[in-house]
């Protein structure tokens, strides 16, 4: 029986127009259709896009991990 | 014709008593009185000071870019 | 009389199922027990579990700056 | 209708014999290949390899970002 | 004949209950499963969970570097 | 009941003759005689002193987080 | 008279089509109109967007330094 | 009545041929002549040029924030 | 007999009215009160505010290293 | 026989009025006078310094990595 | 009498077939050839090539400090 | 006649007991035995060991460069 795991990280960048945590979540969700065992994220960098004089979309870069199934 | 575009950044410190979002939506008005051509903005630092053990303001460190007007 | 202050820095990380701020909050309230006079927070990390490919808890790493009180 | 968008960033190194600006078309034009949609890069190191006291290869890693197609 | 080579890299986790070593080891078996390629590694991060206060795990995160067969 | 956890993060430096691993272990069990839910750890800095042309310490810094039972 | 000078640093991002080195030349142009005395630059980020697989416009970050006349 | 205030940093560079606080002092100097409510600055770099195998020139880079007066 | 020492850091913020040298001796003053074996101090950030013009405290972190005394 | 390498790394600064990659080549055959087997190189900073408003001179720090020749 | 002493650092790789101690102590090895007194090291990266899936050799470097012996 | 120079980097650690200053000055000092040519200095690092919960020596890593004369 395996005694350890391994994990690939993938970058992404989510966006969204309401908040940061919004971007994050739109951000997993994309990841999701693919990836079905996500286990955490990293935030990156955060920044966005001006509209306005206001924030037109945040922009949040996350990596993300997930474990690998053994083949 | 210019085929290319120069911008300039701008280092600014947003607060706000409710969100991280809320201060940098402040930093931006604020910048938005005197440069009208804002395009994009990079988180920095988030920081914030503390009042009776609970969050007194949340002060978000950005940069600000925007394009320069040719003369 | 003394001219100058002295402070001291601590690590902490909370986390929150709802949002960033939250996450904040939770951590100065758990450190707000046994430090009274924090003075001001600086956040180091942002992250979080994935749970069902939705955040589980954001999970915010935030240095804690508090004055010491001379004896 | 979606109001935002999810990119995706590979990293890659490409190199050449000329120029650091060749080495990243190269890495671009490799990634093309599968992905069609890139959008923008952002240079993460720049190095090379060294032959009879010249530069043999610029070494330049990238990383690329890309629109994902909603499904 | 092509004079340029492009490589791209991936971001895992390895992880082990013996040392920092075999982590990486075991991040290179899993990887090579479907990466026939692969040319060198960098070390980003270590870590790892505790258990019983002894280390239960190490977790080193490394970026798999591996050249791209041209089509 | 609470659905969230607090944790702190002390930083030590473990050293040893033998390994970076064993400085790791040296500096969880000393720390084990005051915390007893140490839950991971990061490595900051390996570095050592030098005797006779060989390593005569490693000496690894690391982070220890721990969840803060609450009162 | 004085012995010592100060600078002032401004942060700019120039862009090109056709290199690294257009862009920066750029930013110093336009700087130029409004700056008589530049000093030195310091290349802080080098990123471009991609059109058609390709590199569309070099956008590079760069600090400037310029003298600071007494008044 | 506003409840929360934005400031604006500059990056100034200071030197002096006596200290590295001197040059400080000297960057402040010359920003107060334009900014009258300097509230903070921040040591971002310190270098020196060399003659005669001594300091000849401390230069401090200092990154100055100051409260934007609200119109 | 033990081959080898466990230290631990803590970090703190020194300030002065004077200089960056006083900042460092009053947060070590101030630390020695409480841990009799402090072994080496690294800088981390300065800074100050500032008052008139001039620097009114310079504030500097430092990290402070002391061995655990083994029970 | 040996199965290990061991190299030294130098850190130069090459010079050049056109461009980044000549800066570096620059670099390269100085130091190739007196180091016969350089095998690689990584740029650390790119900066210049600006005459009349345009690049004077690139700057390009880098470091050289050579095999020792074992005695 | 000196009442202080300077030290030099060198920057080194050393390799290893076996482990990232090893390569540690072959760097030391070929450096204590040349210099006599090495004080202390700093790993400042690890990272390796890949064989056939495995490591092929592991590639540590680390800077390395020593006492110059005043004239 | 050469339109471009190259310069080299070293570095080195000055200690002193009284002040960050003069701990530069020191390591200059020493240098300079050895190397005329020098022209800047950067500060890499800050740190020092302590005495009785004084500063004993300050310790200041620094990179010198020096223009090479050309053969």
């Amino acid at each position: 029986m395996s005694e350890h795991h391994i994990y690939k990280k993938l970058e992404m960048v989510g966006s969204s127009k309401t908040s940061i945590e919004d971007a994050i979540e739109n951000a997993l969700a994309e990841c999701h259709k693919s990836v079905k065992n996500m286990d955490w994220f990293e935030v990156v960098e955060t920044r966005g896009h001006i509209v306005s004089g206001k924030v037109g979309h945040y922009q949040v870069t996350i990596k993300i991990g997930f474990k690998i199934e053994k083949s």
